[in-house]
Order: C-alpha cells, then sequence, then structure tokens
C-alpha cells in the first residue's frame, strides 16, 4: 500500500468499527437514557480515561528517540494535568460530579463492570507488548474522536437537563488535541509502515483498539440496557 | 524499622556502594585522566543519561495514582526537555560536544562498552518488573548525588584545560534538580515501606541501584584505565 492507502484502510477501519455505530451511543447521544444509565456510561469511562496516561507512559518507556517522546509525554500531561492546569481526568470528574456520583466511589472503580476493566487492562497491555508501531497505531481513533464528541456535546445538551456546558467541558477540549495528536500518530504509521506486513499490524492495532472501545459499550449495554444484568457488585443506579 | 531507621539503612548503602568510590571517579575528579578516557567516560555515561527517560516512563505505565503521575513527570520533563528547554539529556551532548565528540557518533551508542549498555537496560528492567516501591527506591541514589557533582564540577574545571564552565551545565542544573527528586521518593518510601520485607527490598534496591553505577564505571576502567583492555568495536581514543 501506499502511505494514502494505508490512511484510507486505517479509516475503513473506522467507518466500520468505531464505537460511535454502537446503538448505547445513539441511545446516550439521542436522550434516550435516564440519569442512572448515563452516571453508569460516565463512571464506567472513567476507569478508561485515567489508564490512559499509563498506556501513554509504556509507550515512551519503549521509545529510543528523544524527539518523539517530547511529542507523546504531551499526551500525559493533557490527561493527568501539569502545573497549574486540571488536565483530562479531571475534567472528567467535573462531569461525574455533575451527574451526582461521588469522586471516591468513581475513583475507587469498585463500580465499574469487570469487562471495562479488563478491556481497559488489555489496551495498556497491547501497549506494553506489540511493537512500538503497533502501539502508536493504536492511539489512532483518535482520528474518529471530534466527530463523536461534536455530535455527544450536542445531544447531550440538547436531550438531558441534568446535563449543562460545564459538565461538557472534557468534550470540549477534546475537539483540539485528539486532532493534534491523531495527525501527529497519523504522519508516524505513515512513515514508518513500509512493509505489508508493518502496514497490516497497523491496520490491525486499529481494529484491536476499536474492539476495546465496543467491548466497553456491549457490557454497559448488556448491564443496563438490555437484558439490564448488573454483575453483583457493580453500580446500581438509585440504589443508596 | 522505623522510618528514621530505614532512611539511616538507605543512607549506609550510599556510605558503602555509591560510585563516589569507585577509583575512576577518583581519577577523573582528581585530573589523572587524559582527554581521551574523558571522552570515554562521557560518551559511556550517555547511555545511561539517554535511558532515564524511559526508566521514569516505565515506572509511570505502573502508577495508578494521578497524584504520584504528576510528581513523577517532571523527572522526564527535566531529562527530555519541554517546550523553550532543552532538558538534561541536550545538556549532557553540550558536554559531549565541548570534548569533541562527533553527535552523531554520541547518540549511535556505536562505541559505548556493551557492559554499559547491559547496565543500563538492567536498571530499566528493574523499573519495569520490580514492585513500585522498589523501582521508586532504586532512583534514591540521587540523594548521594548532589556532593559528587559538587565535587566533579570543582575537579574538572580546575583539572583539564579541555573542560569549562559550559560543559558543566548538566551538573549545575541536577545539584537542584537531584534535591527535589530524592526528597519526593525518600518521603514516598518512608511512608509507603511499612513491613520488614518491604523495607528490606528498599535496601536492596538502593543496593541494586548502586551496582548499576559501579558496574559502568568497572567497564570504563578496565577498558580504558588499567589494563586498558578495550572490546572491539568500541571507542578508541585517537581514533580516525
Amino acid at each position: 500500500m501506499t502511505a494514502q492507502e494505508l490512511e484510507a484502510a486505517i479509516r475503513q477501519v473506522g467507518a466500520e468499527r468505531y464505537h460511535d455505530k454502537h446503538p448505547f451511543h445513539r441511545l446516550l447521544h439521542g436522550g434516550k437514557l435516564h440519569k442512572g444509565q448515563v452516571q453508569a456510561w460516565a463512571l464506567n469511562r472513567y476507569c478508561y480515561q485515567s489508564a490512559v496516561p499509563r498506556k501513554d507512559a509504556a509507550l515512551m518507556s519503549r521509545v529510543h528517540d528523544r524527539e518523539l517522546r517530547r511529542e507523546w509525554v504531551h499526551r500525559i500531561l493533557d490527561h493527568d494535568g501539569a502545573d497549574g492546569e486540571e488536565g483530562g481526568i479531571e475534567r472528567w470528574l467535573v462531569l461525574t460530579d455533575a451527574l451526582g456520583l461521588e469522586r471516591a466511589y468513581v475513583i475507587s472503580m469498585q463500580g465499574a463492570l469487570p469487562a471495562t476493566r479488563f478491556a481497559v487492562e488489555a489496551y495498556v497491555n497491547f501497549v506494553r507488548k506489540r511493537t512500538l508501531l503497533e502501539a502508536v497505531a493504536s492511539s489512532l481513533t483518535e482520528l474518529f474522536a471530534p466527530s463523536i464528541h461534536r455530535e455527544r456535546i450536542a445531544g447531550m445538551l440538547e436531550n438531558y437537563d441534568f446535563i449543562g456546558e460545564h459538565a461538557m467541558q472534557y468534550f470540549r477540549r477534546r475537539l483540539d488535541q485528539a486532532d493534534r495528536d491523531s495527525e501527529f500518530a497519523l504522519d508516524y504509521v505513515k512513515r514508518h509502515a513500509t512493509t505489508p506486513e508493518a502496514q497490516a499490524s497497523v491496520v490491525d492495532a486499529v481494529r484491536f483498539k476499536c474492539s476495546v472501545l465496543w467491548a466497553q459499550l456491549d457490557a454497559l449495554h448488556h448491564a443496563y440496557v438490555s437484558p439490564g444484568l448488573i454483575p453483583p457488585g457493580a453500580f446500581t443506579p438509585g440504589a443508596p
């Protein structure tokens, strides 16, 4: 494949497999969930958010090129925050605050679905163990993120009276960050995936990452929508 | 042990095993080396400097506590540099520049001793695989660094006409950074090593790290001082 064909193959994976196609997201953005279901989504998604800096540190721990590390460390700073800047995880907690969830409970992840945590750790381990090229490629779902974030901001603000502008700041901020990050990573894989094997591994890494995201929504849908079978110990809307 | 006794045990390891006691350092600081030997030291030590951010990223990839990551990321920024700040690795290359070494050759590590690279990677792997407590503890040789840096700055400036103030900026900057970092890490291990087993693992981690540093000087001494047996392919002073 040429670099352009590789990019097209990556975008095709997104068109077929990115979690914007999942029924749970249509329910979420269309105002079809009750508050308890939105709470379940937000507290489960916290597991993913809070693992992202570990994933990025795992990637950096394998990088011998200082320039690549200097670029990648921005992602850790974006999520964890830096001096005088709160960071994306804090902004996610603003959302869970707004939804009326206790911070300590959210951060403890005690109410998260086991399948959420398994999917998230599968992602961290993928980045630890696969090639650096695959690790970089697995971040490329960010190519598809801005449109879902725009849809989410608009849909949730319009459809839920318990969601205000303040709660959406995580997504507003990611609109810019995801563009910058995904452009860098896309350029990296186009420059470094120069054999058919390497190109196939890149496309597979994007497929893998789509599965990580999709599996989290499957678990939410099963537990909180249909059939609504909440695993023992997991968050139960309205429970004391 | 109380926290104070643990600190004393850590400091005792430094008193017995830190590489300021190695004969190579006495030669280096006392002006007893010729320029080629100082070059060999600087280009081998580059391997260690350039691995430090990978080591710190490996540590961060295991940290679930955001506050600890926010503290630790400073080390990566200190070494790799950040926007508008050159970082410690760049400052090390200023030293190798001043010694007349080609940057591309230094960065390639082609002239470094195999034993140097093995010791450095042993350190990265230790931090990847041991407990987080041991990983943090292995940074504690920084407790002993400021005095060796002060001795090095004074000794090298006085004793070598090929070393000027500009070349010493790495060490000047580390004087402050190492103090801040080691105070944080010491406080961390004192708070977290609360069982005899954990305390023993902390002291062993400091011993291990002293060995990583000592082994690098042993290799330099063997190759470039006595008996002066340079391994095939390693840097040879004065060679074209």
